[in-house]
């Protein structure tokens, strides 16, 4: 068993990422909308902005309250897309319930939709046509499996969950790699045995634990993207790490597997948009 | 062993738009671009057009040489994208090698992207919003499995064939129906393994005849989307008919089953189209 390791696979990015924008007169900037008080939002924009710094990109995080309108939003992200100093506009996840999403991320350009999440963009990774950014999660994952000269021509890869930001995405990259892909959900019937068929099984539910080794086939790749934290505060993916480990060929730990990478995907998608918007992608 | 009554369908979908055009003053209209000489995507198009006058849809036939550049296709499509007494815009595929197909099909409006091709369709449908339309096709079988009360619903479909016109967005339907979804194509091993899992087993690769009985499981509902003719002009499916009807719930013959709904779809679509114009929908 073989363990994969996101925070060296991150740090790789992360320094091309410096090493490249040292060498830039100006710099990528992304821009971040956090609306509310959510805590755990807050510490990922935060993450996001240091981290940006760290790596020589520009970061600008605009906060509303919890109670703005949608035209105020949707207002602010027009005036973003005409910002030519902005290469990225992410907006954290999830907003206040009263805002719609989706009509809110078709407002972000294509071309500065750096999570990937508009229309446009999710329609050419599913037509396996270049997109502009691919979801940081699934972009994580195929950079790990890459990294770790894990080929998924041919092979069978099971994803358990159908959320747009990870599985979605995931599947149409692994469809483009020539794997046979198979997704299931809260809905599937025989999920134990479709899983235990799968060469390479992505997990993806954010329910602590659920997969433990009858799921899994000897020899197979398993990618943990859930985290839960229990009411210890003890982290969980959805895989029982201890339980799977040592029947599979490779997998991912909780941390530092599969989350380690989004935010370097995240400032790679950002500096991509730097260099498509001056034409040099 | 219930046949599925592509035609009968059809009719009934005809029937339904030619009902509702009666009463409109200004009718719906396609418009159809066919670059070059090729015989059946003429046989195509006059079928398309000759549909459309009879449930009631202006249908307006473009002809160009297959020596057309890039550009002037570009500025035929744009003239189209702004002329308001054209709702439905389809470019007959396939077009000459010389032409980028995505490029110009990037150059619909959306709004007027009758086939449901552009990427910012493509990803509505793969995020599971509504699209302005989505590609005919698979319309099509959904539309079947919803006229003959299949319910996909916990059901494992297995679509053998990874098409971006038939079997993606065919994929992302039944997801979005709650369907265990399962895409095989030309790299899958055990494809017969796989296929004779499946509930719902969905041919789209143009190769006649190749599922036989050992790759259907007894009972399973089988639609048959490929078409072809061998050298005595005989028309066949991918599914080996004769061998395979008896061990199955529900199948689509051919011809007279997928096949027969397109076109109801793509007027269906154009209708829509027009609704969603004039705020109607």
């Amino acid at each position: 068993m073989i363990l994969i390791d996101g925070k060296t696979t991150a740090k790789k990015v992360f320094d091309k990422i410096k090493t490249e924008t040292e060498n830039l007169e100006k710099k990528p900037a992304i821009a971040v909308i956090i609306v509310g008080n959510d805590p755990a939002s807050k510490i990922y924009v935060n993450r996001k902005h240091k981290k940006a710094k760290e790596v020589g990109i520009n970061s600008l995080v605009i906060e509303f309250d919890e109670n703005i309108s949608q035209e105020e939003l949707e207002s602010k992200i027009n005036e973003l897309n005409n910002d030519d100093s902005i290469n990225a506009i992410l907006v954290q996840l999830p907003l206040p319930k009263h805002l719609n999403t989706y009509r809110i991320i078709e407002k972000i350009l294509p071309i500065k939709d750096v999570d990937g999440f508009h229309p446009e963009n999710a329609g050419k990774i599913n037509i396996g046509i270049e997109a502009y950014a691919a979801p940081c999660t699934p972009l994580g994952v195929m950079t790990l499996l890459d990294e770790y000269k894990i080929n998924p021509e041919g092979k069978h890869a099971v994803i358990i969950g159908r959320s747009n930001i990870v599985s979605k995405p995931l599947a149409s990259m692994l469809l483009s790699k020539n794997a046979t892909v198979t997704i299931c959900h809260s809905k599937t019937q025989n999920l134990k045995e479709i899983a235990s068929t799968a060469d390479i099984l992505v997990v993806a539910t954010g329910k602590a634990n659920i997969v433990t080794s009858d799921y899994v086939k000897q020899g197979a790749v398993v990618i943990d993207v859930g985290i839960s934290r229990d009411k210890d505060g003890k982290i969980h993916g959805d895989v029982d790490f201890d339980n799977v480990a040592e029947k599979t060929s490779y997998i991912t730990p909780v941390p530092g597997g599969v989350g380690a990478m989004t935010i370097a995907m995240l400032m790679q998608n950002t500096l991509r948009l730097y260099k498509i918007q001056r034409g040099q992608k």
